[in-house]
């Protein structure tokens, strides 16, 4: 299969994917949507099953979806990517800047979706959280080291799927990532993804997301008008580190969410190939 | 397969999930009910598998029970839309009215089932709500987009559902849909099908569903009490755009997940010509 | 197979799906339980996944566990119950008294996983609840009907399983009950099924579930402990339709959630027999 | 397959359990966690998607990941444990080590994930419950006829799963340990498996969970600084009996989760053994 083909399959699923994941999120954290404050478990089965659809979308390359899985299984000694997809430099570029174009994309659509729920909210930090992940407790050792295990939980059984045949197709993928996000989301959200958190961050810097200046300041909550430009808030709602009427794409934690995916399913590559 | 045979076959599969999905908005938001507030991941599971029973017992036609997948397979340029039923006019016909009489037989069925619930329910917004689809925020051009998105997602994924064959049955398109309940839910409802809309709205018109004057009026809340039939007050309920003791089937909205989703499954039947 | 394995193969599926689905009702409304105030959704899960486990292990006689399905099964015309059982009135009875010593026995074995539960909850009504189920709004005709229409929809589509072959086994039934209970179980909380109302009852009936008076009564809420006898209370919670410190197995209402689900069954039959 | 495969391979798989089933509870419960008060289900479906990842990763073994599977294999009379596994006492040991010290190592991983957490939250009897289990009403017999009664169900349905083969392979699994802890695990919070209670806690009592001195003591809440080091209060939160800030492994409870699941494996495998 040439670059393009790879390139499109990859960026429609991530873009699916996304589309859902960045949607559900947005139904619970943003003002006056139907699935406002509807829990941690919803979210986790939004983005779960954002896996679902995005996996059946990208068929042609395996629905990697997530630069973790190819770079685990570049570590696993696999000799290809997917069926017919021989595991080389141009494919691994392929895949990769496919599932970052994709994500970017999703996040796109799912701004269209929510345009007018972006429109009503006051707090930027809550619509950054709808996009890219960010620490409940801000520690990056520790956020890190969770995004590491996490990813490595993800890459590790994802690789040993295909030693008990089941009838579940992409819904094993998707159960695991709820799973996940269940059990190891709490402290980070859980991007186990690179291109899933950059992506959108880098969608969220460039979109028209804050609040024209024409509207109401008096429905501004007093808590969040008063904080300035500088302020940063840690609050408990899922996905919304900061708090702040102010555009912030948080660039300086950025990293995390994208080198411990990535170190994650490394490590998950080597293992495998040694337990496997 | 004759007329008939089709007909029949999408008639009742879109009965079943008519009756269920009515039936969990019912549970969720009628006064009593025993899922009183039960969550917006209560509402998309009853969705979900609305679809799952209502797949299977239309079996014989390939459970569509939606216009946009019928479309969307049309505009595909399928051969068949289903084993032996090929796509010509007649046929479409069959479907999309079988579709459609089945929506407003499940409403109907929905209504027997939470009738003493209906009775005891003094917002008619709320009884609106249990039938069809409203918005969160007014806006019939993003409304439109949000449908057009997210059914262009349910009918590309089940066009690619055949690439990967899974042992899942109809749970695949049953979750699916809760995961677009989950994720794109959160604007207008999800209506993604325009059956799914327009029966029950029809429904809902012909239903009496307006309390008796009978009904002591000390019950009803004093701010329900106080909006006089123009009065539409938006709210964050599920599926409740409107609060009002007024009969109002809000046809002024009711194109939009009509329209959207056909625009929506026709788009993704195209794209998947493309690339599948 | 003889009358004795099918009986012991329903009973022990029935004990099983009653264990779990009267342990999740317990779950959810008896006092200091770890899943207090769950949702309606932990109930519908806990149910579903009680039909999960009982229908594995009631793998001798196909996983009937239900007379409605049993009736369905009966009146759609089929030559057998399960592969190798005959369709005759001994087998029939062999699985009708096996389901309902079945739901009997696992009523006790619930009792007993709760005990200190029950021991320390005020409210018999609850305590009724987590066996049996009764209407939020008492109404016979429409809790009657229903009863008929999701029964209904039980029986047919299990009879249309087989119409799609799937790799779900017991999950389809499962997913389907869990469906059936998020969408039709709000008006009278779905039993569908006589043998899962009647045999608990029973055991409601016999078990020493009332507290002892050496209880001390200051600790039972003051609003509780002001009814009377004869008072009875509707109140809002799942499956707890009376509020009451006297014992009161309604058996007035008895005879609702066992006739419906058989008249609901029994249409299923016939209407299969004409469409499938 | 010889000691130390049989070892590491139900060893890891018994990590992931741990990891993400310890990992729920601590997103549930302890302070700042984007999942805290994330509910019941939520905890349940952590837990069985813990066993779904497990049961992938120890492919090798059948994925037991619990003493009780184990020994309900063993009395239930089976020639071997997985394929090309004999039952004989070095592999019953390999298994049943490799077990408790994958639960030990993958408590510690939880614990690295949830580092920061653990560090803010003051109450030792929330930290104990990530780990372990506790009763929610404190009776060792209940208590352990609780344990009994809930393993009993998880090994004789999974000694019934390959009666009925389906396409779900490690998912049934999963679903069944939803379903007894949405349905049974409301008094004990379902051990049901003697290494997922023993590991955990052995690694509870050697880890550093103490809050350091250091951290700021009016962060305390007051009614749990008032609380000296012999108080223990019985809370209602899930997998939460002790409320103190003093370090307490509970090891007077410890062989309640122990000895009941391997008491309800071993009848599970007799009772198998008549029945199958």
């Amino acid at each position: 299969m040439g670059f393009s083909s790879i390139f499109v399959s990859e960026a429609l699923g991530t873009g699916v994917l996304i589309l859902l994941g960045a949607g559900v999120v947005a139904n619970v954290v943003l003002a006056k949507s139907k699935g406002f404050d509807g829990g941690w478990l919803l979210i986790t089965f939004g983005w779960g099953l954002g896996v679902f659809g995005g996996v059946y979308v990208a068929y042609k390359t395996g629905g990697h979806l997530n630069p973790a899985v190819t770079i685990g299984n570049l570590f696993s000694g696999a000799k290809e990517y997917a069926p017919g997809i021989e595991v080389n430099f141009t494919n691994t570029v392929a895949y990769l800047s496919g599932q970052l174009v994709g994500a970017f994309l999703g996040a796109c659509a799912a701004y269209v979706v929510y345009k007018k729920h972006f429109d009503e909210e006051p707090d930027e930090g809550k619509k950054l959280g709808v996009f890219s992940t960010g620490p409940a407790i801000r520690s990056y050792t520790w956020n890190f080291l969770t995004e590491v295990i996490a990813t490595f939980v993800l890459v590790f059984v994802i690789l040993a799927f295909g030693k008990t045949p089941s009838g579940l197709g992409p819904l094993a993928a998707a159960l695991l990532v709820v799973g996940i996000g269940a059990s190891l989301g709490g402290p980070t959200g859980y991007a186990i993804n690179p291109a899933r958190d950059l992506g959108p961050r880098i969608a969220y810097a460039l979109l028209p997301t804050r609040r024209a200046a024409s509207v109401a300041p008096e429905r501004v909550p007093a808590g969040v008008a008063a904080g300035g430009a500088g302020q940063r808030v840690l609050e408990e709602n899922p996905g919304d580190p900061v708090s702040s009427t102010e555009k912030n794409a948080d660039w300086s934690y950025a990293w995390v969410p994208v080198l411990g995916p990535l170190v994650g399913g490394a490590l998950a590559g080597l293992v495998a190939q040694w337990y496997m």
